[in-house]
């Protein structure tokens, strides 16, 4: 259906969608993310088949987003757990969740809400920070490109000027 | 292959994922956060065909993140901007933009350095926040279900305590 494959765009979102763009690898970080470890939470919740939340894991932990290792008092039994690339990865999910309760919400009402532990209040949530950490707008960032970049894609930056 | 759709799935991400999980759809919003608004600019970038571009396109109107209107001086020709909605993804554009440079960079080196305009200087990147503008880690995040949760997320989520 597409004429190229998308891990072969030489760009840093197509890169990381790659790895993390397929539906069920992201619905399988939310849930880890969550406390969800053991094979059988995640299939009791997501309904995939074996074979397909198999083939998931199995990438993510190929990829180093996900480690699997001997359950706490079952060395029989495994869990999965976040690395520190895949701990990297919470932002993007956090920036998903918002944007869904928002643009998306359900009907019956808020689906989740995030709170900090220390205080009990809502988060903010995800947002585009300067180095002072002040909160960016797109129109407020520049895109500068470096010396991995795509030449066609710098091609057409320059040809198509931001507006 | 999978044993349910993802947009049944009444989850915020999920949710969120069934606009914008398409791969091509977030190669599509990169483009025009970066300044490409025209078809053929987008065609051109993406080596996609035409008939997938305009699928991707009609899918992200009707879902009010872009906009098509007539291009600035040229009413014959059109021109695809945000919508309030759509710059809403910025974080999460960012976010798998930083991700996919710090996890899989190019060998050639940096594809891209996002710069603040006003400054000159590089930015911070996505981050999740307080409502004081600390930047919070997953372990100081607590997740609580609201009536909008999916009783069988919710089951799952108590069933298993977070770790």
């Amino acid at each position: 259906m597409t004429s190229k494959r998308l891990p072969d765009v030489d760009c840093a979102v197509a890169q990381a969608l790659g790895v993390v763009g397929d539906l069920w690898s992201l619905m399988v970080l939310r849930n880890v993310f969550n406390g969800m470890h053991t094979f059988a939470a995640l299939q009791d919740n997501l309904g995939v088949s074996s074979s397909v939340l198999s083939a998931r894991l199995k990438t993510l932990c190929a990829a180093k987003v996900l480690v699997r290792q001997a359950a706490t008092g079952d060395a029989r039994s495994f869990e999965y757990h976040l690395t520190e690339c895949g701990q990297d990865l919470y932002p993007v999910l956090i920036a998903l969740m918002q944007w869904g309760e928002k643009w998306l919400p359900s009907q019956r009402g808020k689906r989740l809400t995030l709170i900090e532990k220390r205080s009990g209040k809502a988060i903010l949530g995800a947002r585009v920070l300067a180095q002072d950490g002040r909160v960016l707008k797109p129109r407020d960032v520049k895109v500068l490109p470096g010396p991995g970049i795509d030449p066609a894609f710098h091609a057409l930056m320059t040809r198509t000027p931001a507006k």
